[in-house]
């Protein structure tokens, strides 16, 4: 048997989680305290006596008061905190300056570079929609396409339909039509793309062509077009626009690149509080390293990050940055209050069985898979990522609505830490799965693609770790399969539409 | 060559539409006005000279008024319209209680009857997901169903992923999310699902199985379960399961049933002028069958009919009825508000260059599809129905989520006119396509079950082709195949969530 164990993140904590797989039973004496009753896997235990309304500390901050005394030994769970108060989104400070850190010039992946410099990771031939309306055909043709055409061109990986349901029927000059209609503008020009963007339309919807494409429009087909007799003419005109991309798309190849063309875009979803033990450090010392190597890191999730912005903002590398972070967190919660929504909601039950127990305790775990490093960028929702480092990218929480939106701003590969586990992936860029904890890597062991939770059962340190995923993502950016892509499963986007529909 | 033909819908009417294809030219007679310029198909023409200020009447109501003066002969577009002020949701009165129809008896369809009363046109097992996560999984799961298990079963026409982006990330607490909630329970529980309820949950969503369902759990798989050792224990479970409803579904047959129990959406979209003149007047007499046959008919789009309110409260059957009508759309009016939308934003471009200058003349033209019944009833975005007769289902227009709603309502066939032409159908439901017009029906001869152009080009009433669609819709209903479904094409659910994500 594996002798008992804790997990304190900072020698300031008054709360520990429990290592052991299976939890610890009732009576388990460990660190010097005795547990009063069984403590699942994940969850807290008060490590000295609590008052009631003494600060409860993890990660050095404080995620609740107690609700009445709590003895040393407890099990703290959401039904022992009072949750605190929202940081307001005023007086907050920049840190000190911290010092450059070390650069790693050695790294390197094998991708395909693009004309406007950025590099892809795939080389896929996407059909971007105006609108969904033509999606049952796009759907149909892209099902053709890849049992006719594919196999003729092997240095293409897919073909994907950019499906969506936003284009018509919605309020297109509300002022948060913006957000939709540059996602679908900017996912179109994702790296992994190759600038082949090719477009289905219509003709009729109100997003039109010249409307998502300002600049210059794509290779377009509007099924409209009088010179479409018939379905057949529909489906022949498209798989002739995709051959011609085909043919210059199969005409690519690797060429090895530095890691500072790296743009990773990181999520944690189905989290349990191993999440901010295992995976999520383990996720931040990789993403350390990238942004040493000179590369991109997007970190989200407004609302999980909320409760820390103070945190955010000491780390910011600018006022400007600082500035901007506080403003994404003010669009958010005005849009939140205009829908009425419950903060405390954001926890969801799976959170909650994994030993979450609010939102602040969230935070903490979700923070800190972002590393160590200044943050050098915002970036709206919506939009493409014009720099390199670490930015924090703001979107929704949402795992598929947070993926989306990062293929938005740029992503070439995505890592997804997940605690309770979710075969979630986008089928645009390679998504690595990692576990917070082994047995759920044993269980899903064709789904999961790095187990971090050998930081529990196999004696990995969060550096030994942390420099696994590093070297897992460039030989994955490299053309290495995912778990994912090995068994062919992909979600579709999920836009982020805060304006209303009509 | 044809004659020149205008077609004026009411006497009182000061403005009527060409009805030639390919327009009319310049300096053409036509019922005794000159036309000043060239006209296209469907575009208004000025009967008389109209001041400065005049009311521009079509439906015998006021679509707009004059910007400058317009003499007779001239051609009428949103240029030289000042769109009036929409009706005040107040001091609208019910008009006359109408004598009751004649009831038509003798029409019946041959439908697939379920334990519930309702009647299914198909005969189909559908999948609901609890969460977005899963759907990556269940599509697959789905094509493996599909080839493998499909075959086997030839009295079950298919089988469909109830795939939808919520679940989780949402503000499930807030208020308006029982609207996305209540729509994916009573999807699944439309007539052409027999009763056959599965579904796949992630297991940790905020959408748990329970909330979905509070009545009875369906037949569930929940991919976190810890039975599930890699991705083909979870396929396998699905499969499993979804056997055993092909089984119990093989073994149903249809069964001659009255025409009451059809239960039919109605919707527009891709409109022209001549959806207003052709389609839907021709779509409104089946309509009036359908009712008169006891049946039920759902005609919807908020948006689109908010203009013609007082004319719908005129045709309320009781107070209750015309209550809820004003509550719709005054729910709709604050929503839009609060996304600050422009209402005169439901204009397509494509409805403007097929001749339709504002909301008002579409509400005109929407309205007209809905016959001429008494409204019996009122259901809210997301509800099933639960009565027969004329119902006013409370959708935006957006054409795919429209469709969604209409499914949780209860729908069973579809019927979907469009001018300009759109490939948009579920495949939950057949989903008949009406062509306003003859060039649009002959080059989309696939796509377009039927031509209601032909009252301008062969000599049909609107009589004569109302009684057409009736009959097509029966036939439908027992089985004919749509063109889509000839086609296999179909468009994806589409939810309408107007709370916030986070
Ligand atoms: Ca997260
Ligand atoms: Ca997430
Ligand atoms: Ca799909
Ligand atoms: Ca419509
Ligand atoms: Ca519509």
């Amino acid at each position: 048997m594996t002798p008992a164990r804790l997990i304190r993140m900072l020698p300031s904590d008054n709360v520990a989680v429990v290592a052991n797989e299976g939890g610890l039973a009732a009576g388990t004496e460990v660190e010097g305290i005795t547990l009063a009753s069984h403590v699942p896997q994940a969850h807290k235990v008060a490590l000295t006596d609590l008052a009631r309304g003494a600060r409860v500390i993890r990660y050095g901050v404080t995620i609740g008061t107690a609700r009445d005394a709590i003895p040393a030994g407890t099990w703290v769970n959401e039904a022992s905190l009072d949750m605190p108060a929202p940081p307001a989104l005023t007086g907050l400070a920049r840190g000190p300056d911290q010092p450059q850190p070390e650069p790693l010039t050695c790294y390197t992946f094998e991708g395909y570079r693009n004309a406007d410099g950025s590099v892809g990771t795939r080389n896929i031939l996407a059909i971007t929609n105006t609108v969904h309306c033509v999606s049952g055909v796009v759907d149909h043709a892209v099902a053709r396409i890849r049992a006719e055409l594919l196999p003729r061109y092997p240095h293409v990986d897919d073909v994907v339909a950019l499906d969506h349901t936003y284009g018509c029927g919605v309020a297109i000059d509300a002022p948060d039509a913006e957000i939709p209609i540059r996602t679908l503008h900017n996912i179109a020009r994702n790296p992994n793309f190759g600038g082949a963007t090719m477009a289905v339309s219509l003709g009729c919807e109100k997003l039109q062509p010249a409307r998502l494409f300002p600049e210059a429009l794509p290779d377009l087909v509007t099924l409209q077009d009088e010179s479409h007799t018939g379905f057949e003419a529909m489906i022949a005109s498209i798989l002739t626009t995709a051959e011609r991309h085909l043919i210059r798309l199969d005409q690519r190849h690797r060429e090895t690149c530095p890691a500072s063309d790296l743009v990773v875009g990181l999520q944690c979803g189905g989290s349990d509080a191993l999440s901010g033990v295992t995976a999520n450090p383990a996720l931040g010392h990789a993403a350390d390293l990238i942004v040493q190597a000179g590369g991109t890191v997007m970190f989200s999730e407004v609302t999980e990050v909320r409760d820390g912005i103070d945190q955010l903002v000491r780390r910011a590398a600018s006022d400007e940055v600082a500035e901007a972070l506080l403003s994404e967190m003010a669009w958010y919660d005005a849009y939140l209050a205009r829908g009425q929504a419950d903060r405390s909601a954001n926890t969801t039950p799976g959170n909650k069985k994994g030993g979450l127990s609010n939102i602040v305790e969230k935070a903490m775990g979700s923070i800190v898979k972002s590393g160590s490093m200044p943050i050098s960028g915002v970036v709206s929702p919506g939009r493409r990522a014009e720099q390199k480092g670490l930015l924090f990218t703001a979107t929704p929480a949402s795992d598929f609505i947070c993926g989306t939106l990062q293929l938005a701003a740029g992503m070439t590969l995505h890592v997804f830490t997940t605690g309770r586990g979710t075969p979630y992936s986008l089928p645009h860029v390679p998504t690595l799965k990692l576990a917070t904890r082994s047995d759920l890597a044993r269980r899903w062991h064709d789904l999961m693609d790095i187990d971090a939770g050998r930081i529990i059962t196999a004696g990995e340190t969060i550096e030994t770790m942390g420099q696994q995923i590093f070297e897992t993502i460039l030989a994955t950016a490299s053309g290495q399969k995912t778990c994912a892509e090995r068994l062919g499963i992909g979600n579709q986007l999920a836009l982020f539409n805060p304006g209303p529909v009509t």
